[in-house]
């Protein structure tokens, strides 16, 4: 495959995936998105589904990341571990589809906690090597697993994985809790008390059952979605920055619905932030990625 | 209705209810339990239901704890306010079912934090007026909502429900982490490692995530249901203890597979603990109202 005329870029989750085809001077010429993540693809479906990739974007060499490379999901492509830089990740590509589609490695952290992160890694690369943030930045990717992830010299050093996204959807639809958190997190003062609580150190178990507490001695029903969401990004936040220098400024990448939250959460933390579009820093990731394929993958 | 001959004490939850006969000297007679927890009441089926009771245990006079107080319950017992006493409950008994069955009230906590509690209040009042306890005891409760309670001078000074019981098994039914979650949780090397990164002060929310990503790098099973209850317990232990004096001994009552936990967890951090029967406790928490029912309703 000849990576020096065009290729495809894809983002596949979960839920979803979003496609770019990239021309050789990093613009984007065409892309989609739709809701075909990993768990809509049926079994043994996900070479129909590239197809209709290349159906859509034409007949490149395609470079693929996140949970598409899961036990799950098209091929596993086995995590390296940090400190990972982009050469890293591109000796690492699983070659599948006849080797036109490589499948981008997930990272994993060994040494301190153990941790994984799939997706993430190519956004994290791709924001120093877009000149996005710094070689030696902190970032903060909210999510269901939100991630903060520490740069050195432009590579992965290490990571933290918090389960806050996943708390906040179990909390909502399955706990005693559920009644009083069907409305939308927004800002205001029920998530700034929630912060509030988080940043004094509460308990966030006692803290949680105060929403119930709450409404059963006011009988009204408040927002106990927003006080929540404060209270579980707070203590994101709280733990994340724990790791950050005195006053250093964040870079926060993600969806804009969480990334405000997460700045107001980090603001009132005393700490600066730089927001970061995650798709920008997905494509200058894979960027990162392809000269290595160039030299060493030249058919 | 004369409650110097014998009464029924009835502790009914939401999954299961339990009734006690007692005579005048505090002697149980007989007793009886079963799975006709609130959930199990069809609506309207709570006359019924108590009938029953009396049908098995004689035609006496019966008080009733817990959530059949609830709103969901046989009828609504507002919630008494700390600092609550033997009297007070026995103030705010709702009469009903031609005044033969009361209902205890819960206990409420309106300066600090808010919080509720529904039948702990009645073990933590017969801890003391049983003599299992000091007047100015500190009480662990575990349980779905695991509850710690300050006494003093022999009232519910304050408390703290923490959401433990159910974090866990929100974890272990809807999580990613549920595959790693399905064994029972016991003492071991995993539990203690949760344990000791609680006592850390790890973030519960990354900590949590290690179970999956333990699972993932090491492709074994692992026991992630005791890790996730000794990091569970252990937060709540550790907050818990932040409102005792040190070296304080704390007294622990509940279930035995439950207290077993708590106790290692009491027991790791520096502090002894003393294990209270919760039945017995629960007897004695109604023979503490009793008396007042006899001097005001003597019919």
């Amino acid at each position: 495959m000849d990576w020096n005329e065009k290729y495809i870029a894809v983002d596949w989750g979960t839920t979803n995936r979003r496609a770019w085809l990239v021309d050789p001077s990093g613009n984007v010429s065409a892309r989609f998105a739709d809701n075909l993540g990993l768990m809509a693809v049926p079994p043994g479906g996900f070479e129909a589904a590239a197809a209709d990739i290349r159906q859509q974007l034409g007949p490149w060499p395609m470079l693929l990341a996140g949970m598409v490379g899961s036990d799950q999901g098209w091929q596993q492509a086995p995590y390296v571990a940090c400190p990972a830089s982009a050469k890293m990740l591109a000796d690492n590509i699983v070659w599948i589809d006849d080797n036109r589609s490589g499948i981008v490695p997930g990272v994993c952290q060994t040494s301190g906690h153990p941790d994984v992160m799939r997706g993430e890694e190519v956004q994290a690369i791709g924001a120093v090597n877009g000149s996005l943030v710094s070689p030696d930045a902190y970032i903060c990717h909210p999510g269901t697993h939100a991630k903060w992830i520490r740069l050195e010299r432009g590579q992965i050093a290490g990571f933290t994985t918090m389960m806050t996204g996943e708390l906040f959807n179990l909390l909502r639809t399955g706990s005693i809790l559920s009644p009083q958190m069907q409305s939308e997190a927004v800002d205001g003062d029920p998530f700034r008390a929630g912060l509030d609580a988080a940043f004094s150190g509460a308990s966030l178990s006692s803290a949680l059952f105060t929403v119930r507490a709450q409404y059963l001695l006011s009988n009204r029903p408040g927002d106990g979605a927003s006080y929540a969401s404060g209270l579980l990004i707070g203590s994101d936040v709280r733990a994340g920055l724990a790791q950050a220098s005195p006053g250093e400024e964040i870079a926060l990448i993600g969806r804009a619905d969480l990334t405000r939250l997460y700045a107001l959460a980090i603001e009132s933390a005393g700490h600066g932030y730089r927001l970061i579009d995650g798709d920008r820093a997905f494509l200058a990731g894979i960027a990162a990625i392809v000269p290595y394929l160039e030299k060493e993958r030249i058919s």
